[in-house]
């Protein structure tokens, strides 16, 4: 504790720095302890009395906020600038406080300018006002200096060093030193005693601090005292308050730019600097570049007295092959209630596929003023999660052509060598393989011990060829990949068999991507995947296949969700992208669950469902909401003129193809003759007891007269308020009123309910949504569906919710027939089941499903992307 | 620069935060501007003289390395604790060194307490050893106080507030006040003064400052002094020292456990870290996760002045199928030079394909104690490089077939629109097209104006389905997609044909990545990829699909090596895993030179090339380096007392069985018989000029008469020295003195050349490898062969390098040859091409190469990974 520490610096930077690499070692590893939180922490000093050791860098290890001795370098820095706090603040002034009553103006003499007690002493005396003299060894005349002190405060490690007439009677003295002097009466040979010459002093000075006894208690009680306030300040963070974030403000032009033009006209902040913004600790983010970060689940865990945020819900009517705007909307309204309404909001969407964005639709990251950005690191790759399901997926294919290849060519015995090898003379059985013996009913555990008969039982999965549909996936349009032959390698000995390649985003992994809830609910999810039958008509499983676990390490990353940003700054989840035809069409319930909790009860997350209400909107409520958990406080139902007047019996809207002057020219009849269908998608809300607001997406041709008559028919048609928005080309700005009209919504009561039971049979359940979201008559299921039906019931899987495979251009089956139409059935020609992501789809149109899509014409798919090539 | 603005603290927040935010992007935006370096700054104050600013939140943003004004709460704190520095150690104590002479024990008072003068002043004059007061407007009585002082520094914002009668008759007076008053006599209607009354003052006062005209300008020479001492340290970190690098230390256990039970024993450091103590920029790193980063091309640029360093290439003698532990000696030596003798030393090593990983053979990150880490990061995913190839490959392939089957069913004119879109009125060819009509020798181009002939050469590439030798890719143990029928789908309308996939790692993509030099060669290189023949016999290429835009946004992360580190703390590039048999096998030339920039001329770069001596090495160096421009220092030959045995006559090698007895018992007759092969590998080094080190690689069953019979064999054939070393069970400890024989080595003259030159006949070229390297009489063409070299020969391709694609496993291409054989003939079956990549192939085996590799075997290929599966 004696001064000039300084003199200490050059000669140990090399051992301090082993102590610093060791201690921060230490550090992390205690943060792992405590979920993240970095411990509170003080250097004992001195640090070594045998080598001189930098102790400042010592010191530094330790984050100023878990500082509560106040000495790093941090620490002293904001001292010195009058920022008062922790420790010292309390140890001193409230002491002095109490025995020297007035230290404003008084005359104070610190001796000793170490940076343990002597200047930051000399700082407190200061920012209390005190006239302070700091002295040390140099000081000339020490006596002459001491004796002006009303307070004295030394520090200068030298045993009864000051005097009774270094002191003015009635000063208060203050002793931090620590001596031990020889003493043969004592047992130790030795006492401790102050650097103030205590028995003579006393008889001067008004108030004095013993040695021992003085300060040093003083001392810990102010240790204890710092400590309980940052374990408060660490309890706070369990809590959420208003986000302190720096919005990026737009630089609107009148004639808006391509998206790519605006998106890269603004700068993104960094995200790590987001991530710090909407209270995400260092721990719980993991940085994939500047711009784009992986959130941890832990987060959930932190957070988990949290209350939710408010949930709001984008859906659409049936759009026009154009699509209206869904997405553009979510983040328009996301940067509205954000930046402007300044709540804490996330937007969460979807990870698209790389395919299509080859194709000629391009991105999707919204449009106009209203996108995701950086938007090219949104469209590819992005973290890599859609490339791990395609991993993972086509393990899983090949182990289940390499098993049949194998059960065919080998026998019983070699079969069992290869499953459960001798490693250096042990076998043993896998978990997983445990987990099948129960299955198969087989007690012995001992892998030498197994019956020939229960051997054959084990090694055999008697896969029937014809009933695989597990597919291989690729995220490219690849149409030559729609039906192949595989397996004509001789190699291969005539094991030919046809199969195709899906889209990655249809494979039953990015389905449950979007629905787990836990890496253990995914593991769990992923070994029940039934990827084919055996011969006798059993489900054949990844878990059969011994691959749940290999699939789980290839899925350990994708499960936590991408941290982006809106062009106004606000914070975006990207997760998942199932389709939204055979699978459900939503982004991932952890998204969703992480977003409620950072948002805090008075935030917003506004998440987005997949093509019109009639599917994606349904799909949220009966499949996601149900495994979630989850309750929506509102819909948001985008609706444009156009699509209205389609609906009214407009002609054919095609891509690529200018618009006929219809939808270009004011038709208030079309318009109106249009909105039933909007009409019937704003019941599709409320049958979910979840109040409606429309969004109406107003484009430049769009007139008054026509949005006007718009949002008059959608209030008259019960939703809670309709209001004409263009964030397109304002951003945030241009869906204020929406934002506002969202508040208002979700601060309504709601009475949320499923539209169907699970434990109803499938038929019903399938009807239910027929008739009360279509507006069916019935469901006609044919022969071979009913079939199916029946064998998914014996096989225990009635229960799962229904995931409807059908055309999202029309309420009706047929994708030609638009507004809303009447006395219609549909036709239920296939259903085939999720098990592992937790679905059956019955198959209602004519169309393959999952196939990979139509390729990029030509060339043209990849202008996109060259307006993005690097130079 | 009044006193007391810690009062403005808390009701400028939001104005700070506003300030800050603008102030954060501004120096975002100089730091792209100035190559990732944050300029310097100073902030000028008072910010605002209407709202109260809380001036510690702006100076903030300023990196306390670039503070030139010192004013930063950390720059207080440093100088709080006695570190003195920049501006006001130079401004104040020069001055005052020069008019004061002793500062040491003078009575010294500073009048102001604030952060920009006061407070500084006081801590500079206290830390060289003054006794100081600081005064402020609360203390009683000033001038009493202000009469001690040998030196006075006042600053405290009132005019002339300083008396005569408050100076000690001699003193030295610093008077930092600046203040208008009102003067009828001035233009402006005022004047400047001081703090001090100066013309009384000067009576009495040794030394005073004039105002204006003293402290001002001294501020502005030590702000300029302070920019050049800032612009110095920023310089010399364009210059490579010495890394200040914290090793991991090992905890060595006497029975190795698994390769995975020791990764996950050592906690990595993070690697934001390991890339701050070896000198990047944070700009010039994008962190993926916590322990693996991508470094930017950019330091090419940054250190383009700075001396390579050392180059060592990590080679082996022919192989057992076992291994030889090549990549354990590329780590193990990286380790010893790195973390023993304490030079800056990289490891750059191949990324792994993920099939083989989920094989029998485990990761390839190394083993023992000789790791790169995490293991599982290592050998999953790492940054998706291996995806974004996948992407890239099947991109292409796609289009390919896309291309031909619109080509098959369209005009020449639908066809040109679809190529030539009208998009809002204007047609317009991309760079890419235009590039394609100066091929065909067009010069229009203006879309509207081509003749219907040229139209029709311009939109037919007439692709000879027979000649496509672009395959699919994917990165599974597929075997079942070795041959396989496309095109099935009736969409396709009856188009099928005869493909296959292959491995990721084959695709010509990842021969690029591993061969190319920058960002702009990348894209070239992509574009001249040649995919197939049209009807006429010309190539094909990428750039003639127009896809090389799409491939390089698509690879345009990729090109960025990958940082880890090994277990002993070191780092490691991961960058690259090309095939060593179609391909060059070698890690990329871009992490090379990244490398050998970032560890300076005293440093070292440990690479490793694939397979034997005789494939890896040997194109490491016509091809590797011909390419790269870069001269290899030395080479280490990786051997094994086994591997010798086996070439002596030994039983054969086969994984997954316990060895013969010949391997584990002391035999010097085969090790003395085998030693023929290694021999001729040194040889092999030695014909390109470069000296051969061995490493011994030694196995607990080797006894010391074995490894010693081979050291001396080695050391007389020629080897400059070879070396017992045990690094699997020591880490680098067990390779220490191997490294200092690769130290000695590296410091010989080397004369390296290359075996043939370019404009040789391609027969030629072959010939030179096979009788040079292989140790082969002749080689035999046959007619296929002379045919496609005859081909390319007329295409132009004689000059590129030759990459033979042949057995690893004999110096023959019969892998059942052992030793070093003679009297033998290469018999050429085929030639091939990758002219992007840049090289010929002769195929001289029987294998198909670039196959998918065979699958794993039923679930044991998953154990590795079930090792890894997350609870």
């Amino acid at each position: 504790m004696g001064e000039d520490s300084q003199a200490t610096v050059l000669s140990g930077k090399q051992v301090a720095q082993d102590v610093r690499d060791k201690l921060k070692e230490h550090v992390e590893k205690l943060k792992n302890e405590f979920a993240g939180f970095a411990p509170n922490a003080i250097v004992q000093m001195p640090l070594d009395s045998d080598n001189n050791i930098d102790s400042d860098l010592v010191l530094d290890t330790i984050s100023p906020d878990k500082d509560v001795d106040g000495l790093t370098t941090a620490s002293a820095g904001r001292l010195s600038h009058g920022m008062l706090g922790r420790r010292l603040h309390a140890l001193y002034t409230k002491w002095m406080h109490g025995t020297y009553p007035e230290i404003q103006g008084a005359t104070a003499v610190v001796l000793g300018r170490s940076k343990i007690v002597g200047t930051p002493m000399a700082e407190l005396l200061k920012w209390h006002h005190a006239t302070v003299t700091t002295c040390h060894s140099r000081t000339v005349d020490l006596p002459a200096v001491t004796r002006t002190a009303d307070i004295l405060v030394v520090a200068i490690g030298r045993p009864e060093f000051v005097k009774q007439s270094w002191i003015k009677p009635g000063a208060v003295v203050i002793d931090c030193g620590i001596n031990a002097i020889p003493d043969a009466t004592k047992k130790s040979g030795s006492r401790l005693v102050g650097d103030v010459a205590y028995a003579e002093a006393s008889k001067v000075a008004s108030v004095i601090t013993p040695v021992p006894g003085g300060v040093g208690p003083m001392t810990v009680a102010m240790l204890m005292q710092n400590t309980v306030i940052s374990a408060q300040k660490a309890a706070a963070q369990m809590k959420v308050s208003k986000w302190n974030i720096s919005y990026l403000p737009l630089e609107l032009l009148e004639k808006v730019p391509s998206d790519i033009e605006v998106a890269r006209a603004q700068t993104p902040k960094d995200i790590a600097e987001l991530s710090k913004e909407i209270g995400l600790l260092g721990s719980e983010v993991d940085l994939y570049g500047k711009k784009k970060a992986k959130v941890s689940l832990s987060v959930l865990q932190r957070l988990v007295f949290q209350k939710d945020g408010k949930y709001v819900v984008v859906a659409g009517i049936t759009p026009t092959p154009l699509g209206e705007g869904k997405s553009t909307t979510t983040i328009g309204l996301a940067q509205a209630l954000g930046a402007h309404l300044k709540t804490n909001t996330f937007a969460c969407v979807r990870q698209p596929s790389q395919g299509p964005t080859f194709g000629i639709k391009g991105g999707a990251a919204g449009g106009g003023y209203s996108q995701v950005i950086p938007m090219d690191e949104f469209n590819l790759h992005l973290t890599g999660d859609i490339h791990a399901i395609t991993a993972a997926n086509n393990l899983l294919a090949a182990q289940i052509d390499a098993r049949m290849f194998h059960e065919s060519t080998q026998t019983d015995k070699a079969l069992y060598g290869r499953l459960v090898p001798n490693i250096k003379g042990v076998r043993q059985f896998s978990q997983i393989q445990v987990n099948r013996l129960k299955k198969l009913g087989i007690v012995e555990t001992n892998p030498d011990k197994l019956s020939e008969e229960e051997i054959t039982k084990f090694v055999r999965l008697n896969i029937d060829p014809a009933t695989i549909t597990w597919q291989r996936v690729m995220d490219t349009n690849d149409r030559f990949l729609r039906k192949i032959t595989i397996g004509q390698s001789p190699t291969e000995k005539g094991n030919t068999r046809e199969c195709q390649f899906d889209i990655t985003v249809a494979s039953e992994i990015m389905a449950i991507l979007a629905l787990t809830t836990s890496l253990s609910d995914m593991r769990e999810r992923l070994g029940k995947m039934v990827v084919a039958s055996d011969t006798s008509g059993n489900p054949v499983t990844a878990e059969d296949l011994g691959a749940s676990g290999a699939l789980t390490v290839l899925m350990k990353d994708a499960i936590q969700p991408n941290l982006m940003q809106t062009l106004e700054g606000t914070p975006v989840f990207v997760h998942a992208g199932p389709f939204a035809n055979i699978a459900h069409g939503n982004s991932s319930i952890l998204a969703d669950k992480i977003a409620l909790k950072l948002v805090g009860a008075e935030g917003f997350v506004v998440t987005e469902a997949g093509f019109g209400a009639d599917i994606g909107m349904e799909k949220f409520f009966n499949i996601k909401c149900r495994y979630s958990g989850l309750v929506p406080n509102a819909v948001v139902l985008v609706a444009t003129v156009r699509a209205l007047k389609m609906h009214g019996g407009g002609p054919t809207v095609t891509p690529g193809v200018p618009l006929p002057p219809e939808y270009t020219k004011e038709n208030l009849e079309l318009v109106e003759g249009g909105f039933s269908n909007l009409r019937k998608q704003i019941e599709n809300g409320r049958i979910f007891g979840i109040p409606v607001v429309v969004a109406i997406n107003s484009f430049i041709t769009d007139t008054e007269a026509e949005l006007n008559l718009m949002k008059k028919l959608a209030i008259d048609a019960g939703a809670v308020d309709a209001v004409i928005c263009n964030h397109w080309a304002k951003g945030g700005a241009g869906a204020v009123q929406l934002a506002e009209a969202v508040v208002a919504a979700s601060n309504q009561p709601s009475d949320f309910k499923f539209l169907y039971n699970l434990n109803h049979p499938i038929e019903d359940k399938i009807r239910a949504i027929a008739q009360k979201i279509y507006g069916a008559d019935d469901i006609e299921i044919q022969p071979e569906a009913q079939e199916q039906i029946n064998r998914y019931r014996k096989q225990g899987f009635n229960d799962l919710p229904i995931c409807m495979a059908k055309t999202h251009l029309s309420l009706t089956s047929d994708p030609s027939k638009k507004g809303a139409p009447t006395g219609f059935k549909i036709p239920v020609r296939d259903v085939r089941a999720s098990v592992g992501a937790g679905f059956l789809y019955p198959l209602v149109g004519t169309k393959e499903c999952g196939q990979v899509p139509r390729p990029p014409t030509l060339a043209r798919g990849l202008q996109w992307l060259r307006r993005l090539t690097p130079k």
